[in-house]
């Protein structure tokens, strides 16, 4: 018997995708996100939403995702906060599956953002439309050939066994470029969530436990809503998988910005920090460590004792590689 | 009436260069000196020293540094260590003043090493003759033209405001070309000590602490052999150049591997620790942290209070930003 299809697989390798907000101008998001999907090989339909265009990149135009003829697995929103809601309403009643909002000036913009907020998440309630985001760039899946990222992808996304379940931008943006021109590692998936306004990192990732692309997952987190959800599935999926973790907001000072980046609220790190041992999940203090960790993860199986070897061209490349090995709690040969 | 020259001035400023060890054969390190040289412009003059040649790179050869009709600086020494103790005689017999001990196989090699290293210093007794090295890249200053370093450099040295007091041949190599081609800072003076048999960092510290070209001083560490001075001389040089330093051989597994690269006996870490806060010497956890923190110095001047902002194209830059600004004891404004 086949397993049954994960109610999240349609968000990573969706049959159609509407860009709502696709756009003629080369420089807006609307339009890269065309582009990319054209570029990267997408195989699966892809209709441009535009009211007031006919045909965008070569592919027909409709005015509403109401008018599309066939299903929408995924819709990509862009277009300017205020006009977001209505438009969710319509992905609700047109019944597409995932609504990716890329928009930002909701909840971490203030309270007119949380009204927004809320408003959109109202439209969505007693649907089985999930909204993802909002204020992400989104998903990339290079198996499937598909991002909803505004980011210009040039050539080919390296496939590989590390996915990302992240709380920013970054990692289908600018990081993604660094990561596939300047490491040595490719890509599974990348799951940006902006401000989880409804899908979370749980849910990612006990989709990722299952996902056999993925070998290796890294999260960069501002704040967890449902930390013992998180402590289940990371203890059950980390069995398998090394999870490796970013959690920013540590400080009071990091707590404001993340308010205004995520509009996470953030909980007392200490409280994190122990969740993380009790349940397996590894912490990086940087981006760098985490880019570092999950490289490392996918790229060599964990050694089966503390004792090592030290190589270098450098003298004292060996001997601060020595002290460090020491420090970290591992022996030399 | 004007300053006395600085003991070591001549070795950063040499009037005459002899090359221990040149050679017509292009992959020498020998070869690549005098290549150096011309090449930066050194405008002193070179003396290749080689028995077995009139003529290298357009420069005539003479068979011994006792051959050369003028006085000579410093002389560079890349032969095999066994011939290294007789050589270093003449130079002394000669009235060289610096002999630049690039060739390594003495104390870091083991008994035999120790030795040669030993017969070497012998040779110097009661002359005015000092000893950089053995074991080291050495000297770089760049508004003199002048590298001791065996690695090819190819176009002009940037000069800046950093110096660094090393014990490793990377600051006038491999380090050097990333400093050079990737750095935003210039470099004033480079000091390779390698072994330290002779001259120590106490001795370049205060130099430095009265070179005006230096702005910032940068230190590699394995082993200290006077404690008290180097205390006593940072105190005094860190009051007007901040002095970072980097200290290997924290370790017992680091602490074996020094003295199989340079030959250092290396001190208990707590105590070089608490001699650091005591002289002002700003301690770096590693290579990139030395290089930063001298960057950071060279760049701007020291804040006048602990208050900054942040600022940075991503969200979650500023997070992790204000978070790390937090836990160096920093406030955001």
């Amino acid at each position: 018997m086949p397993r049954a299809e994960h109610p999240l697989h349609r968000l990573f390798y969706p049959r159609s995708v509407a860009i709502i907000g696709a756009s003629r101008n080369p420089r807006k998001f609307g339009h890269i996100q065309v582009a990319n999907l054209l570029r990267m090989g997408y195989e699966g339909r892809i209709y441009p939403i535009n009211p007031r265009a006919d045909e965008i990149s070569g592919l027909r135009c409709y005015p509403s995702v109401l008018e599309v003829p066939g299903e929408i697995d995924v819709a990509i929103v862009t277009i300017p906060a205020p006009k977001v809601p209505p438009v969710v309403e319509e992905c609700a009643e047109k019944g597409v599956r995932f609504v990716v909002v890329i928009s930002s000036g909701f909840r971490e913009a203030g309270p007119e953002g949380e009204r927004l907020q809320e408003a959109m998440l109202k439209a969505v309630e007693g649907t089985e439309t999930r909204i993802v985001g909002p204020n992400t760039t989104g998903i990339l899946n290079p198996e499937a050939r598909f991002t909803t990222t505004f980011m210009p992808i040039e050539g080919p996304v390296r496939e590989g066994p590390v996915s990302f379940v992240v709380q920013t931008g970054l990692f289908a943006g600018i990081l993604l470029i660094h990561i596939l021109t300047a490491e040595h590692f490719g890509i599974a998936k990348v799951a940006g969530l902006g401000n989880k306004c409804d899908l979370d990192e749980v849910e990612v990732l006990e989709y990722l436990g299952q996902d056999e692309r993925t070998r290796v997952i890294a999260m960069y987190i501002e704040g967890v809503k449902n930390g013992r959800e998180l402590m289940r599935v990371a203890k059950e999926v980390g069995l398998d998988k090394p999870i490796v973790v970013l959690k920013s907001g540590r400080t009071e000072a990091g707590t404001r910005a993340a308010l205004s980046h995520t509009g996470s609220v953030v909980g007392r790190d200490e409280v994190f920090d122990a969740a993380c041992r009790q349940c397996g999940m590894i912490r990086a203090r940087d981006f760098e460590e985490l880019i570092d960790l999950a490289k490392a993860f996918a790229m060599q199986p964990p050694p089966r004792g503390p004792r090592l070897g030290v190589a270098s061209y450098s003298g004292a490349g060996c001997v601060l590689a020595s002290d460090e090995c020491t420090l970290q709690g591992l022996e030399l040969a």
